[in-house]
């Protein structure tokens, strides 16, 4: 068989295998948005199947022939990529017996309204039976994918191709020895930054329209996405044509819904750049999780939590929300959005603190895998560690350990695609400055044209044809440093503490 | 194998089949709420994909051992309901190859987006090529199913089991006369009843949450429910937990909401009665069309369109709209909710003329499917037959031939449904007030617990464990008659029109 046909053969399985995966991320969606609750129970056994039939159809006699098939191409499949990828995808799924599939998806299913129950009480010890099993499937999981160094190390590969703890820790570290540095810094000017003008009581409606504005002037295309409302911000989509944001409103904070709608656009905007092509294929997804976060953070820090940006949103902020910001500057909004405070919710930490929440949730979900905590002790440390790297100490367990969702679908390994975003973002931004000569400018007129087509042209349109450390190579000549972000941090923060 | 141990297995296989199914529903239901405009064409290849694929698993290997199985316990499997149906599926689905699921399925999520257009646009000619496509479709499905007399009649069964042409000619010529009759007898006294109180300025907020407060009174379940907007009414399940209704809400006419709302809940409290052991089974669906509207009817006519009823319905309204209706009776609304007036939308028609709309669409349906008319001519076709019937012509397609959604989803056969509600519907409220005999007083002070539960326990826990003319005959005595609809129209309308 020809390279075109196999591939041809091996689009029409993905094409079944996404159809059903994109079935099964809709009953999610439907799940956090409008699903009533009573029909919990049933979803999950709906999703667990979805998710059964997904990993048979991946594992199953005709996978099985189109892997030998590939293998006979004997490295002619380089240039497919998309039979590439379907071999490295069926070479992950057949280390995880259905059962487990189907137990997993189960339980993540019910672990999350064990979660949104444990935090509206704010008592994790009704989220802990079920994280217990959730732990226990990811450690059974990990020991089938295996690992070299650590058993944690299989958990990170999936969000971020070979990705390892002993990679992280140094990197980690760094972030640590700056971050204290930086707070020492600014200790005597922290005063002269608020973010109070953020801090208004801003109408739940107007805070919709203006973010959904804003994602429209960024570049989103809601002729095929939508936003809704859901306890935690996220994005998911069904194929390039549909992609779904969420967020929520607080009235007295108007960065909470806006930056989260910023941020979950960005996501959004690179699953609506796929290539057409790569529609129904295993293609059309991110190349990783933290490349996938360089897209969300590129937006909402570098691009939106800047002066040009207030420059050009400020006008649009006044007329949605008149006699609320009549008096204030363009300055006045990049600061309060730049306002840097050990807090204690990580999706509303600024740029500086915010990696000390991730390497927080890093260093428990190591000893999570490698079962050196009883859960029930997890509280305890949080607040320990919380104390230790930020100085604040959460006053319930919905402000501490129960605020991500992340844990509730299992997600362990996923937090450190944070940080690389950040990493990769400042990466993506130097060259940008440099290939957009006047994007400033843009910015500061709302025209974010030449950076999505940028966006588009280097990285959203392969989807994940492209590795991760390949994608960052070819844009910036390495996989990844943290002298960029530390030095946008320096330069910008100087400017905001000046 | 014993029956026991082949039903456990029979369950499993119908619980991956439903789960599929109920995947299926839930892209619908998105596509009709939530869904972007641009997602259509990739939605309908996922539909197609779920489709095909509960197809393959009512058809495959598995499916006929287990009927093989069935068939080897000789006659004992009249007491496994669920074997039965599993049998029965099974037969009907092997008729139909994969490739025409596949193909129907597609055309209809194409079709249905086409007529939408068509619908904005009123031009029927933008429907009528998919439309031509669903109909080709159709008969070669009929064709395979097979029929003895009318070829419709293999659609007919689809939706009413053992439903044919020659049964229900008689009736709607029946019909026929006793509305010609009907409309002569009330000609002299036409200005006497008005449904100006329904057509004043009713806010949309307003009439969303009186729909959902008298949903919710009725018996509705919101924990396992919700009412969502949509271009067409319609309720659609996912399981008997998860049950979702749709409406829409003109503001000058509160009855479009409020009566569509009713009628949808009727429906969805059929889906949430069904026996909790009949989840994620062939059993959790109504009997057949027929007997869904007859619970649907029975709530949106009979029930909600008496005067008992707006003795405590009106305050309540009168709450919701101050000023409205303050110097209004029940009686006014009684009427207003009961004019008789030759209309040209089928479902904001009133219940004498309401049945000339089935059949007309009964007629043309069955032209269309043995190829008696070029489907170009249906709009005229249409006009002449409203002018014919009812005295009425449409201005134009919109509020013609393009008025109806289920021609777009290939739902042929399906319009008989409601004129059999209706005579189902008459003959259960006989029994009703019999084994009520309180029922008005309770309508009176807005009390249907008793009501809800005679319906659940002589219908709705069923299911489709027993078959539309076996559940009628155990409650009333016969499986259908004409006569209990004729005396109830005729005592009523007297009462209106007196």
């Amino acid at each position: 068989m020809s390279a075109e046909q196999l591939e041809k053969q091996v689009r029409s399985l993905m094409n079944t295998i996404c159809d059903i995966q994109a079935a099964s991320s809709i009953l999610n969606w439907d799940q956090e948005t409008y699903m009533p609750n009573g029909a919990a129970e049933t979803r999950a056994e709906q999703i667990s199947s979805l998710d059964a039939l997904a990993h048979q159809f991946l594992t199953g006699n005709d996978a099985v022939k189109a892997v030998e098939q590939i293998e006979l191409l004997n490295g002619q499949s380089e240039q497919f990529p998309l039979l590439k990828l379907f071999k490295e995808d069926f070479e992950k799924a057949v280390k995880i017996p259905e059962d487990l599939v189907r137990k997993t998806s189960k339980a993540t299913a019910l672990a999350h309204e064990s979660w949104k129950k444990a935090r509206q009480a704010s008592d994790f010890s009704l989220f802990e039976p079920s994280l217990q099993e959730l732990v226990d499937l990811k450690i059974e999981a990990a020991e089938l994918h295996g690992y070299k160094e650590d058993r944690y190390d299989a958990l990170l590969n999936i969000f971020e191709p070979g990705m390892t703890v002993n990679l992280l820790t140094p990197v980690f570290d760094r972030l640590k020895t700056t971050t204290v540095d930086f707070l020492q810094s600014i200790e005597s000017k922290k005063d002269s930054v608020t973010d109070e003008p953020m801090l208004r009581n801003y109408p739940h409606a107007g805070q919709m329209e203006l973010s959904a504005f804003i994602a429209e002037k960024m570049g989103f295309r809601f002729n095929n996405g939508r936003i809704d409302l859901a306890a935690h911000p996220f994005c998911t989509s069904f194929s390039q044509y549909d992609v779904r944001l969420t967020t929520r409103v607080n009235e007295n904070d108007l960065g909470s819904c806006l930056y989260g709608v910023i941020h979950e656009a960005g996501h959004g905007m690179y699953e609506q750049g796929f290539a057409p092509d790569l529609a129904r294929t295993f293609g059309a997804d991110g190349a990783s999780m933290g490349i996938h976060e360089s897209q969300s953070l590129l937006w909402e820090t570098i691009i939106t939590r800047s002066e040009e940006f207030w420059q050009f949103a400020l006008p649009h902020l006044q007329k949605q929300f008149p006699g609320i910001a009549d008096n204030n500057t363009p300055r006045d909004f990049f600061k309060a959005a730049n306002t840097v405070r050990p807090s204690l919710i990580r999706v509303d930490a600024d740029e500086v603190t915010y990696n000390m929440h991730i390497v927080l949730r890093f260093e428990i979900e190591q000893m999570m895998i490698n079962g050196k905590i009883a859960l029930k002790d997890i509280p305890e440390l949080w607040r320990e560690k919380m104390r230790s790297y930020l100085g604040v100490i959460p006053p319930n367990e919905a402000k501490g350990c129960l605020q991500d969702i992340h844990w509730s679908f299992g997600g362990f390994g996923y937090f450190p695609s944070y940080t690389l975003g950040k990493l990769y973002a400042a990466m993506l931004w130097k060259v940008i400055q440099k290939d957009i000569p006047s994007i400033k400018e843009n910015i500061a007129v709302g025209d974010f044209t030449a950076l999505l087509e940028w966006l588009g042209k280097n990285i959203h349109q392969y989807g994940r044809t492209q590795k991760p450390s390949e994608i960052m190579t070819r844009i910036t000549g390495e996989p990844l440093n943290a002298d960029d972000f530390i030095a946008y941090i320096n330069t910008k923060f100087a400017d905001v503490y000046r």
